[in-house]
C-alpha cells in the first residue's frame, strides 16, 4: 500500500496506491450520540449521528429501523466561496446525490430488524474540502453510526444481543490521471482525471457501491479492473483504521465481530 | 441475445439476457430540433432536444458548446400517483441525480469544440414508467441529440465538417434477482433485485458510466463481471437500434461514422 | 360545421366554424384508472385520472367525493423551450389558472354525493402545444374521468346505481381575428386575436364557464353573442366525439345516459 | 339602479340591481404616485400605483410602456384568518389569477405607445373582504392609474399631449342566487350563488373581460344575457363614481375625455 | 414632553423630546376579534388580533396559551416600491426580526396560564411607512390584543376572573442625530442617526426590550442613559394614549388595572 | 474577573463575573483568507472570512467596500437535532437576525473607504452550541476579518497605509438568573434567565450594540446598569484574548493600533 519506490511522485509525494494521511477523531461532538471528525489529508468532514427512538410514519409498526444521511459543505470549505444552499432556498443536485449515496452505503451494513424501531440520522458536514469528501464522509459516518448503535444498546432501545451492524463499510476514490490509476484523489488530481470512480466496500471486502464515470475518454474493462483492485486495497486499509478508532484491534476484532460488527 | 430456450422464464417470458421490445419513434415532436419517443416495454420516455445558438454566460467566449439534460416523471407515469415536483416547489434527489447522469452520458460523446458556441438541452419526460426509465432516457436522448446536431449543421450554426459527436451512447440496467443476473429489469424485477446496476456505454463498446448498488447483499468481483458482460451485450443491441432509427444501417454506417458518428 | 366552401381559407385551410382534426386515444396509459391522449390538430394533451378511495382531510366524513386537476406543459411542448416550473421552484400564474379552470369544469358535471368519499385527480400534461391546450385538456379529461368512475364502480368504491356524472363536459376556444369570429384557434390565430374566449359547456348545451378577454379592442354584446354561438356548435361536435370515444354511440347513448352520463 | 321598491329585500336591504355603498378615497397614500382606498360596502381595497421611468428588459427599446398589477389579501381581511402567502413561501392560484385579471383589465384601456417607456405597477391590497374584492380592486386601480399617469405627465416622463388612457375601466360581480340575478354580491351571497360572473367594462360600455362560472347548475343563454345586462348597468354607475372621484363631472368630462380619458 | 422652547426645530417642527401626533383607531376591522389602526405621524400600521380556541400542537395539554405576531409592509408603503415577499417566495431578515420582536414584547405582559389554551395572532401590516413602524406596531398591537382578550372572555374561552394581561406595553424609537438625542424618529432622521434605539416598556415603566445600535460611531454609557430616559418618557405618553383608546381613563384605570390590565 | 471566592458556584463552578474558558484557533482553515475556530466553553464556532476584490452591484463605483456575515448552526450542534434550513428551503427568523447582528457589529469597526472596493463575507458556522453562539461568532469573526484585511493588503487590493479597521469588536452575553447577574451564560443558564442581554463593544470600550430582552419579568434601570457593567468587563477580557490571538501583545499593541487596529 505504501510502496515508496512507486513510479511517479504525485504532487504531495504519494505513491499511486497510497492513501493521504487519515485521522479519525472519534467522539468529537459532545452532543451527538456518535460522532467522528475524519480527515483524508486536507479534507475534513464532521460526521454526527443522531439517534431517535421511533421511525418515520411510513415505517411505523413494521418492527424495522431506519438510517439516513445528509451531506453538506460549509460555504468556505472550498477554495472559492460557494453560496449557502439554505440562502438559495434549494439543495443542489450534487448535494442530494451524495446524501443519498451515504445513506444507501450505511444501510447496506444495517440489519433493520435488529435495529428495531429506531432512527439514526447521519449529518456529514464538510469543514474543509480537497477531494474525496463523499468517501471520507462514508468512512467517518460508519464510526459515528457504530457508536450511536452502542448508545442505543446501552439505553435499552436496541436489544442486548441484537446485531444491528452486519459488517463495516468504508469508501475511497480512484481514478485515471494522465493514463495512470491513482488511489484517493485530491482536488487537483480529481479535476484532471480522465476517469473517476468511487468505491464503497464492506470490511469483508465486498462491493456496496461502484460508481465510475468517464470524465474524459470512455474506459475499457481492463482499466475498470485495475481501478477496482486499487480501490479495494484502499478500503481494506480504511477498514483497519476504522477498527483502530473504534478500539477493535488485534484479537478484539474477532470477538467484536460477533457483537458490534457481527 | 434472444435465446428463447433460456433457463428461467421471467414474468414476461423473456430470457435472462433479453431486452424488452424496444421502439424508437424518431421525430415525434413537431416543435423540437430533435426528438424521440422511446419505449423499453411499457416504459415510455419522450426525449426532446432544444438547440440554442449561444452558451451560458460562464462558458461564453471559450469556443465550446454545452449539452445538458433534465429528467422528470409525469405524476401518473407510475402505478401510484406521485406529487408533482413543481407543486412541491422542489426537485427531489432522485430527479436531480438522473438529470445529471443523462447530461454526463451525452457529454461523453460530444466534442464541445466541434459543437461550437451552441447549447443543446435534452428534456426527458417519462410518460409511463416500468423500470429502466433512466436507461431509456439516455438511449432516446442520444437520437434526439443527433438530430438536433444535424439541424444545427443545416442552419449553419455548426461547421459543415465539424464532428460534434465522437461516438454514440446508450444505456441499460442489469441486476441480480434471486441470484440470477438479468438484463433490462422491469419494475417488479428492479424492486426485488439484490444488486442493481446501470451501464452506459458507447457504440464502440467502452464504458461511460458504471453504477452498481447493493440493494440487498453486497456483491463480489465475479458477480460484477457477469453484470458488466450482460450489460455490454445489451448496449450493443441498443446501438444497433439507434442506428436503425437514425437510418444508419448496413454500409451507410461506415460512411456516416465519418460524419455524424465520427 | 365543416362547410368547405366557407369564406376565408385559414392558414390550415379550415372554415371559420371548423374544428381542427380531433382524435381521442382512450386508455392510452396502462397505469391510470382512466386516461386519454387527445389531440386538437398539433395540440396534444395526455390526460390521466387517478382514483383514490378516501378524500382530503377537510372533506372527511361528509359523504362527498372530490375531483381536482393539475395542468402542466412539457418544457419543449412549445416552439421555444420554457423553463421547467419544478426547476424554477414555483408554479406560474397561467398554470394555476388553467388547473383551477379544469377542476371547476369537471366538478360542474359531478354529483359529489353519488361519487362517495372518493378522490379523482386529473393530470393534464401538454405534450405538444399549438393553441387550445386548456380546451383540449378539459375535453380529454372528461373521457379519463368517465373511465375512472367506471373503474371505481367496478371495484365497488362507487355504488352500482350511483350516477356520479350528471352530464358530459367539453370546451373550445373562439376568437375574433381580423374582425372575423373563428372557432378553435391555433397558436398563430390565438396570438393575433382581438378577442379570445374559452367556452366550457355540457353535453346538454348549457354553459359551465365563459371566459372572454379583449386582447386588442374591447368587444360589444353582438360580438359576444356570435362567439357564444360559434362555441356552442363546437362543444356540441366535441360531445359527439367524446361519446364515440367512450363507445356511447347511436342507441347506446340513450341507455348510457341513464347510467354513466345520467 | 336604486329602485327602493324592488322585490326581494337582500340581507342588507338592497334591491337586486343595487350596488353596495361605494366610496373612493383618492390619494389615500402619501407615498404612491397615484392611490385610492375604495370600498364596496364592507369590502375595502387599497390601490397604489407606482410609476417608474423605464420598462422591464424584455420590452426595452420598443418605445412602449408596461402596466401590471399585484393583488393580495391581508391575513385577517377575512372572517377566518388565512396564512400569509409570504410565510407559506408561495402565491396561491387564486391570487395569481386575480393579479393577472387586474393587469389585463387595465392594459385594455392603455395605449402603451402613448405611455412611452414607463412602467406602472398597481398594488391592490385587500384590507377587508366581503365579496367583490377583485372588482373593487379593478375599479379603484383605475383611479390610482389615472393619477399616476398625470404624475408622469407633470414630471415630463409622458408627453404633454400623449393620450395614454383610451377609456376608463371598472368591474362588478353579478350572480344568480336562489334563481334571481343579483348585482354586486357580498360574501354571503357569493358563497351560495348558482352562477357567479365578473364583468369588466370600459366607460364607453364595451366588454373587456367576461368571466362566468357555474358554481351550482350550468346556465343557459337567457340567464347569461340577464347577468350581462345587470353588470353593464353596474359598471356604468361605477364609471360615474370614478369620474366624480377624479373630479371629472358634468361639463368637465367632455373636455377631460380629450385629455386624460381620451 | 412638549417643551416648545426646545432647541432645534426638527424638520416637522417638533421638540427633541416630542412624539409625532399619535392616533389610535380602535376596532378598525369588522372581521378581527381586536384591531387598531395606529398612526405615528405619517406612519400607519393596521394591527389585527385573531383569537383561536386551542394552541399549536407543541403546547397542547399544558394549560397555557400562546401569543405570536407577524409584521409586513405593503409594497408601496415606502417611498420606493419594494418587491412583495410573497412574490420573492421568502421573508427577509428584517421582517422576521420585527415579527419576533413584536411577539416577544406582547408575551412579556401575558400570563399564559390565565390566557388558557387559546392562541392570539397579531397581524401588523404597515400601510404607510415613515420611520418607527415596529414601535407603532407594538403599541397598536397591544390595543388589539386587549380587545381580543376581552372577546375571549365574553365568549367564555377565558375565565371570567382570569387576568391574562399583567401590564400594558408600548414602544418608541430614540436616536442620536447630529449629536442630539431625539424621540420618535421619522424616516429622514432615522436614516441619518448615529445611534438608533428601540425601547419597549410596560405601562408601569419597566423595560421589556432595549435594542440600541451604533449606525455611525459607537456610543458610551452617558449617551445610552440619555436615550433610555428619553424613551421611557415616550412610552409613558403612549401608555396614556393606549388607555384613552381603550376607554380606561381617570378613575376607571385603577379599577381596570385589577381586571384587564391587572 | 476571575474571583474564585465569588458567591454562588455556577453549575460549572464559575464566579458570576467569570467567562468560560475561551480559545481562539487562528487560521484554522487552509482555504479562507482569514479564519478562527473559537470556543466559549463547549460552544464552538468556525469563522471564515472570504475576501473578494469588487463589491455588489448596488455599491459599485462609490469607492467603498462591504462586509457582511452569514450565521448557521450545524443540525446536530445542539442537544436535539434540528432540521437543516437548506432542507426546509428557508432560513429561520433567528438565523436571519443573528446574521444581521454579526454583519452590523463588524461594519461598526470598518472604514469602508479605507477598505476600498472589496467585499469580505464572514461565515460563522456553529459546530457545537452551548449558549452564547452569537457572541462567540462576533468575537471570532473579528479575528478572521483582521486576517482577511491583512491578506488584502499583502495582495495589493487594500492600500498599504489604509486603516480599514478603526477598532476591534467583541461580544458577550449577560443575564439575570435567579435574581443574580451573570456573565457569559451557558445554555442551561440562558434558558432559565429572567433577562437576557447581548453586548457588543469595541476594544476601546464603547457600545456597538446593546440588546436586552425580558424573558421573564421586565427589568428596571438599576438591573440594566449592572448588566452593562458586567458585559463591558467581559468584552474587555475578550479584547485581550483577540489581541493575543492576533499576536498583538504588550508593546506591539501600541504600534499595531496605528496599523491594523488603527
Amino acid at each position: 500500500m505504501t510502496d515508496s519506490t512507486a513510479t511517479g511522485p504525485r504532487a504531495d509525494g504519494r505513491a499511486h496506491d497510497q492513501l493521504r494521511p487519515v485521522t479519525i477523531e472519534r467522539g468529537w461532538s459532545e452532543q451527538a450520540e456518535g460522532s467522528a471528525l475524519i480527515s483524508f489529508g486536507r479534507t475534513k468532514v464532521l460526521c454526527a449521528a443522531s439517534f431517535t427512538n421511533g421511525v418515520p410514519r411510513w415505517l411505523t409498526g413494521k418492527g424495522r429501523g431506519w438510517v439516513t444521511a445528509e451531506y453538506s459543505m460549509l460555504p468556505r470549505s472550498t477554495n472559492d466561496r460557494m453560496d449557502r444552499e439554505a440562502v438559495k432556498g434549494k439543495i443542489g443536485g450534487r448535494t442530494h446525490e451524495i446524501s443519498r449515496l451515504i445513506g444507501r452505503s450505511l444501510r447496506a451494513v444495517i440489519d433493520t430488524k435488529a435495529l428495531g424501531e429506531n432512527t439514526i440520522v447521519l449529518d456529514c458536514d464538510v469543514l474543509q474540502a480537497d477531494g474525496g469528501t463523499r468517501t471520507a464522509a462514508i468512512t467517518g459516518a460508519y464510526v459515528a453510526l457504530a457508536d450511536a448503535i452502542e448508545w442505543g444498546r446501552e439505553k435499552g432501545f436496541i436489544g442486548k444481543k441484537a446485531v444491528a451492524l452486519t459488517d463495516s463499510v468504508s469508501a475511497i476514490s480512484v481514478g485515471i490521471v494522465k493514463g495512470e490509476p491513482l488511489l484517493d484523489l485530491m482536488y487537483t488530481e480529481d479535476s484532471t482525471a480522465e476517469t473517476d470512480m468511487n468505491i464503497v466496500a464492506t470490511g469483508r471486502g465486498l462491493f456496496v457501491e461502484v460508481q465510475g464515470t468517464a470524465e474524459g475518454a470512455p474506459f475499457d474493462k481492463a482499466e475498470l479492473d485495475r481501478l477496482l483492485e486499487l480501490g479495494l486495497a484502499g478500503t481494506a486499509e480504511l477498514t483497519r483504521l476504522q477498527r483502530a478508532a473504534l478500539g477493535l484491534e488485534g484479537d478484539a476484532i474477532a470477538e467484536a465481530l460477533g457483537r458490534i460488527v457481527s
